[in-house]
């Protein structure tokens, strides 16, 4: 599936995450363009609505030039599609009007650093699973029964949660520690204060393409039809807030005042040719969770803690193919009662923790509860999150020289208000 | 705060719940009108648009002709109050243009009968509380421990958790009998079927009538300027698929395949005059959940059950005075992490459970787990919802001859596809 001789005739740096097979869609602004849907090649990103302004994309212009990409997304894989493809052909085509002619080129193209990426979506409805075994395993240990780390359902089904949409924003932006309840082991009652164990989850998560009317059920093969494609996201824990609020019905305020997710929306044409054999699944799924073909992905991840005027350490390297549950099995469980999905829905991996500790995607697991705090460059040491420190997650897949990524999912926070 | 004197020309029964006290705010649709907002007297909906057209409201009148109330909403509470004491002022003055001119009287008053309610607001983020402690009692008696049926978190916050804003409709709709995983006490792996455990939850909801930014917190003292009003609520709930997938992260498909709300939001000031000395909290909480002044409403709930072809048999008669936290200590406690809340949220009360036996908001209380059936008054018997069941809440203030009430919170269940 992978097509290595397309060549862009734009310069694109080996490492980029953009190259000619990626084609991303996300939401810019600058000083000229309050948001304009655009997708991203090399260091630059493409236009889409001055694209079509010069009927280069056959498109309704008007899906272009709004706030967010549903109106885009909504008019199917088959139209979005057609722009990626169209896009690639531009793109390789030296004899291109946007090669050719350097005042339009100039309008289309413009340098990421020179732009601000927004929300690419307006997300509805969020849903975080909890698929990687590897960290449910992780969490089980520390806070139950290492004899018995997964609970009795974790096998049978991809566990999930409603988050809060609200507070979910584009990479690039900060927000203060939160306040809430906690209880220290040694109070008999619990103490209000800035949470003490702010965490980072490590997760991706994918973005609903077609909507569907309550009493649907989308199956496993019929899944991809509905899935647009995939950001890297950033799903901030406070762990003291968490440990005392979340029984019997979930985290709420341990979760809710802040998520991060990277401004491009990878598609999933774009991530086929990475796809990997999925996780072995025993015991067997009943049959609505049952799957055919090489359902997970290839994707390396990364993690990056930069303290304030301080260098990036990689905290944490891990890959989606440690994913139990396919996002295809996520996606059939979520609509199996007939729970409607919505295009722009959000749904989260849940934490992508690996079998090595350095592929831990939490501070609570990479520095075990705090027990093993992290050494960073400058000699300083963390158990979780700093105030001022910068998070990063990247991500990107590589195979045959080829190489499709994300771009920057990044968050800072700042000290409680 | 009750006017006691307040008479509207429009004849409006005893029984009414659209006194001229009352004036709340919904959206309809007829032959002619796609989506208008609207008030209500007596039996008949009054067309705001319409009302606007003659220049009658001084408002933009672009708010009164979108599918959802956020827009009107958003011109906060000193606009929308003055609309509302404008139409009380309208209805009780003989000499109104709307008494005496009968064409234009027909064209802004239409029987109830004759239109169709539609979704009120357009809800972005939906949260549920569990604040009745004698639901929640009633819960952890039957599923944990009677000798400590609340656990330790309980009675120092309100427990909350998110959930799905896709699946909530409006009064009036059906919907199929969910499927989904469930682990039968006599079997050692999952089964896949049709819930057999479907039941209700008798709720209230607030909708959220100002916006914050991430980061704000709003106070007990300032929470009732983010309230516009309520709506009553039913929280369709699974409990053979609640009981085997909520651990550890709360209820996900056991909830999310169907909500019903009533059309009507019943402003806050509407509602002020019926406020109650809210319930006695010991032990006492953390200072950012106190609040002063009489929080509590004293709102009559009941609960009907109607068999297809059959009559509406009372099942449930509670009241919202029953709940242990107040929407100001909710609310309070849900941003006091700097989550941001936007207007048309809603934020469900949880089941609202009576001390009495009768007075259980759920199936799974009021038959105490299916060990006590209903009887109805056809020789049936019920321990959860049957298939072509139909179930409506209704609520209503009544204080010195004044009532206030809701409309009517009807959905029917279908059987599974």
């Amino acid at each position: 599936m992978l097509n290595k001789n397309l060549k862009s005739w734009i310069d694109v740096k080996a490492d980029s995450d953009f190259s000619i097979h990626n084609i991303p869609f996300g939401i810019y602004s600058d000083k000229n363009v309050k948001h304009h849907a655009c997708s991203a090649i090399g260091e630059y990103i493409i236009d889409l609505f001055e694209l079509e302004s010069a009927d280069l994309l056959d498109m309704p212009r008007d899906v272009f030039e709004q706030q967010y990409l549903n109106a885009f997304i909504e008019l199917g894989k088959t139209q979005t599609n057609k722009v990626r493809l169209r896009l690639i052909e531009l793109l390789c085509d030296e004899n291109s009007i946007l090669n050719k002619d350097k005042a339009f080129f100039n309008k289309v193209f413009k340098k990421q650093s020179n732009v601000t990426m927004l929300m690419p979506v307006r997300i509805g409805d969020y849903t975080d699973f909890y698929s990687s075994i590897d960290h449910a395993t992780n969490v089980g240990t520390m806070f139950r029964d290492p004899a018995n780390a997964l609970l009795p359902n974790w096998k049978h089904l991809p566990v999930g949660y409603h988050g809060r949409a609200s507070s979910i924003r584009v990479s690039g932006h900060s927000f203060h520690r939160p306040k809430g309840q906690q209880k220290p082991a040694d109070s008999e009652v619990p103490v209000f204060g800035a949470s003490k164990l702010l965490d980072i989850e490590l997760e991706t998560a994918f973005i609903i393409g077609k909507s569907t009317e309550m009493g649907d059920s989308v199956t496993t093969e019929k899944a991809d039809d509905y899935i647009f494609g995939m950001v890297l996201f950033n799903d901030w824990s406070a762990r003291d807030i968490q440990t005392w609020e979340y029984v019997p019905l979930g985290p709420f305020l341990a979760k809710n005042f802040a998520s991060t997710i990277s401004p491009w929306i990878v598609t999933l044409e774009a991530l086929e040719p990475f796809r990997v054999k999925g996780y072995e699944q025993t015991p067997k799924l009943l049959p609505y969770l049952e799957y055919k073909g090489d359902k997970n992905l290839d994707i390396n991840l990364q993690v990056y803690l930069k303290p304030q005027n301080g260098k990036e350490n990689l905290i944490c390297t891990s890959n989606y193919k440690y994913m139990y549950y396919t996002m295809e099995q996520q996606l059939a469980h979520h609509t199996v009662n007939g729970c409607n999905i919505n295009v722009g829905d959000m749904m989260a991996s849940g934490t992508i923790s690996g079998p090595q500790p350095h592929e831990y995607g939490s501070m609570l697991e990479l520095t075990w509860r705090g027990t093993k705090p992290l050494k960073l460059e400058d000699g300083t040491e963390r158990k979780f999150v700093n105030d001022n420190d910068t998070i990063t997650i990247r991500g990107y897949c590589e195979k045959d020289g080829v190489r499709v990524g994300f771009g920057d999912c990044t968050g800072t926070l700042l000290p409680a208000k």
